[in-house]
């Protein structure tokens, strides 16, 4: 199946059509931000985390998104217990291991989801992506102090371990599942001035595989109307707290047109170096 | 009593002077964006969930403002214990059913908190109202599914079971206290565009209650002011992100003044159909 | 030594080369709004509240910044667990008082923080401080029923009491470390009326102390430059909502020049009256 801009354009169509509902357990942090981001891109996002609600919320869901940003006992096993269900209910699920490697409690939480989850999707920096899949990672905090390219081989045995698709984001995207990688270009500098821009490409990623059956597919579309409304917002705002808030228009501004014209990502086959 | 643009004017003006303290036991998501409404709008928001303090900080309080959005046991608990202790000091107590219908805690919660606390008004939206109402309800999450007409029998049955006054919020708001029934036409389409909307006017008409007594009037008076600045808003921000600040810069800007000119809203007795 | 415009200046462009990670367990109320802040300024923020991990990320951090706006009891056991680590580790820490005076949970977790983890900065209202230092303070909530004027003994006395920096603000900001003391005139009444930007304030604190070795520059430079974030806001924004969003782009905006030309504080020695 080729991944082309139209592609992308139609994935952005049918979503802004069918409003998927998008059901995140994620980090305080974030909570707003991305549930705006949903809303903004046309989604229906809803925030529930108790054990005794995320099953019958990931019933009525189109996809499922855990986010690790903010953890603690209670969270934890809720997303054990939402991210089981969704799969043995074909409900996609998107991890966003933030943190990994800063500290143990993220980098076991996030390889046991892994494991007994089975994500369709995991999007991370280049950091966290290197924590799951080997022994380095992040020693900074949140952010990166990696380069994609240094993920990339993380990233494709992460893929075929665990049959999904998992998404490095940063100054050029790296999509692969282990078969296909694609290199996203749309974005902009500032984005890394917002807290919480890479858990709401994450959000986003959950309301496209909710339209699209082909989850490689789906992450590199989200990844570029995401990218697209950050070049969006950094033509509206210079600064970092109203550039957040641009961040937001920008999901809501770009339409299919926009993204046939603009999108920026080439697609090919994984070869062994 | 009667219910005009001058009263609505009146109760405005009065908020502003008083300041009322509002305290609220509400959801992870809205939390920053009501206690900017609260504090737009002119009055000064506490966010406290702590079942060690809830009883003192209802105490100083002007209102207690109750809401589900994001559930967990010991948030529950912190519910019923600050709800009950409210009503028992004569403090209101609005109510924002959050999600009712869309899961068995959320809709066991909320009408157990109806039965236990006895809430002064509830504001939710057409579905939430339904499922607290009766067995039907919402069943794509927190948006609702309904619209506010098919609510009202649902509301005014509500109001007389248990003596309250039930608000539904939609493109035109429904408040009712069983013997009196308003229909509210201000707002603007673009607010269903960010998330907490529904949760800030419930956080509004908590600060309204607690400086009119007469708790029809309070919540007609906060959804005509939180519409107005629905309305101003649209005149300043035309996507998604920016238009849910110019909501807040709205409940800053309007005046006293604005509302005599622009209120827009209908009272009548209910009449049996 | 001295305390000059042009020192706070140099601290602001120390700490843009160096990015300090900020370690934050604070409420939930403001998390994104101070993490904005801290990216806006120019430092690396992280939210983290487990006991699982707490000390470990403090083991990365330049400073720890502890909040109490939204108290539990897993929270209080993580501040403690955090707060004792840092001081072992001398990794400054910041502590927040929210509400302290408003609540016994409030008042007793501030004054046993101060024994216990001894911090090296606290940052409060005139309330807040007088609750820490005395036995009288708030009673209106979260914000503040007293003049920073009437809390400048309990401030010194706090100050010599533990050997930490006391910063109490308001209209004018008042700044002593027990031997000198400092007045900081920059500002907005405009940052009273957004939710979070006391607590943001601190976070900046804890930027600023995680550059600067003399804890008391640290504290003033803080406020002196997130004073000028407010003067910036105030020429860009004129209600609530949009200001807030504005004091974000005021904290990525100022640069060493505006400070140099634009901080207002005088420094002076402590004289017993």
């Amino acid at each position: 199946m080729t991944t082309s801009a139209s592609n992308v354009a139609e994935i952005l169509a049918t979503l802004r059509i069918r409003q998927p509902l998008v059901h995140n357990i994620t980090n305080y942090v974030v909570m707003n931000f991305t549930a705006n981001a949903l809303l903004a891109l046309g989604a229906s996002p809803i925030m529930a985390h108790a054990v005794e609600e995320v099953e019958e919320l990931v019933d009525i869901s189109g996809a499922l998104v855990i986010n690790i940003g903010t953890l603690s006992k209670p969270w934890i096993e809720a997303m054990f217990k939402a991210g089981v269900h969704a799969r043995s209910r074909h409900v996609p699920v998107v991890l966003d291991p933030v943190g990994a490697g800063a500290s143990r409690l993220r980098t076991d939480t996030a390889r046991e989801l892994l494991r007994r989850v089975r994500p369709t999707i995991v999007r991370g920096n280049a950091s966290e992506i290197l924590a799951l899949g080997g022994g380095v990672g992040g020693a900074h905090g949140v952010d990166t102090q990696h380069t994609v390219a240094q993920a990339r081989q993380a990233a494709v045995t992460l893929a075929r371990t665990y049959g999904m698709t998992v998404a490095v984001t940063g100054p050029e995207d790296y999509v692969t599942d282990g078969r296909r990688e694609a290199r996203v270009r749309n974005g902009h500098a500032r984005m890394a001035r917002v807290t919480g821009t890479g858990c709401a490409a994450t959000a986003v990623t959950g309301a496209f595989v909710a339209v699209a059956p082909d989850c490689f597919q789906a992450a590199v579309a989200a990844l570029v109307v995401f990218g697209l409304a950050g070049e969006w917002a950094a033509q509206h705002a210079q600064y970092a707290g109203s550039y957040g808030i641009a961040l937001l228009d920008g999901l809501d501004a770009i339409t299919p047109d926009n993204v046939r014209k603009d999108a920026k990502f080439d697609v090919a086959e994984v070869v062994e170096k």
